[in-house]
């Protein structure tokens, strides 16, 4: 039977025990022509393609306006939190995969949604550049109904534990302080889209 | 005389080495009761706060309507992307420093504006849930202007180097993508809130 995941230890990893991850040191010049040092965490999975990771900015529509322009938002365990994260859906690229075909099919493999047509593609972003080069793409998908909103099934992998929502943008922000309210942390990206949205609201 | 800041080495670190990131890999519980096993970089800086850094969504009005409601963003050097990014006003939380105080007083050593009121403060958010258990809210700050727009002086430390731009909220994500365009690199943080407000802008 399905229960909360939990973290148990956590202990120092050495350089050369790390797969996924590895620290580098890195030596720079500075505007002023002075050599400087900075460290920072790097992924190790990057390969050939030059974006780490997309995330999907779904539209859910109705043609007959049966519901309000939503998006699907999604819940999963996240173990350097230690909590249940909410989030846009997202993943890795595979090699070989355009950022655009890795959102249709994270997309539809986390919430059961298939996009109907990719509105924007975003540069490539990058996810917190003091520390890390990581780097994604968030790509904006259409998912046009015919009428009333459908819940498809899920795709997930054995092991993959993942939660959606749909959600009216307008609401977006109010429900993501809702989650936090109850002990759920929310990621920074999808916090300042619903910033971003929320103000444009009030500004109007 | 100021000249492009470049990067001109980077190295494997050790772990005993390095003194702002550590690699932990932790041993969690899933869902259905496995026991797994995850990497991650973690910042040495968090000490007594339980928040790391702080971005400030600073809403520049003027009380004549002599400019639309705008915001400020920065331009800085980050040496792991070894490239110009463009971002929130952002830093991190000194210990004994509410978030917000943080936000104040960056804002102003960074563009030199002045909050006049504390809008919004978010919920502690994650900044990349996958790989690093990184956290920081996001301010929300009104600088109220009697009538036209004014720059005044950034209050920057020796060997900072911040170029602060004003923009129109309503062209903010059309602005990001012309710096993608001229080879600058856009904070993923700062592009969700664009491509937030923007999608509000567009359903209306």
């Amino acid at each position: 039977m399905a229960s909360a995941a939990r973290r148990i230890a956590s202990t120092e990893l050495s350089a050369s025990e790390a797969r996924w991850i590895s620290l580098k040191k890195l030596t720079y010049i500075d505007q002023e022509g002075k050599e400087r040092v900075w460290e920072y965490a790097e992924r190790k999975t990057r390969k050939s393609s030059v974006v780490d990771a997309v995330a999907i900015f779904a539209i859910l529509r109705s043609k007959t306006n049966a519901f309000p322009p939503s998006t699907v938002i999604v819940e999963q365990y996240r173990p350097p939190i230690d909590r249940v994260v909410i989030e846009l859906p997202a993943g890795l690229v595979d090699e070989h995969e355009t950022p655009e075909d890795a959102a249709k099919r994270e997309l539809t493999e986390e919430t059961g949604y298939v996009g109907t047509k990719i509105i924007e593609t975003s540069p490539i972003i990058v996810c917190d550049p003091g520390m890390t080069n990581a780097n994604m793409k968030l790509i904006t998908i259409e998912v046009l109904m015919e009428h009333e909103l459908t819940t498809p099934d899920q795709h997930l992998d054995t092991g993959e534990h993942i939660v959606r929502r749909v959600v009216d943008l307008e609401y977006l922000e109010s429900v993501l302080k809702e989650y936090d309210n109850k002990g759920y942390v929310v990621d920074a990206r999808l916090f300042h889209l619903a910033a971003g949205y929320a103000m444009a609201t009030r500004l109007k």
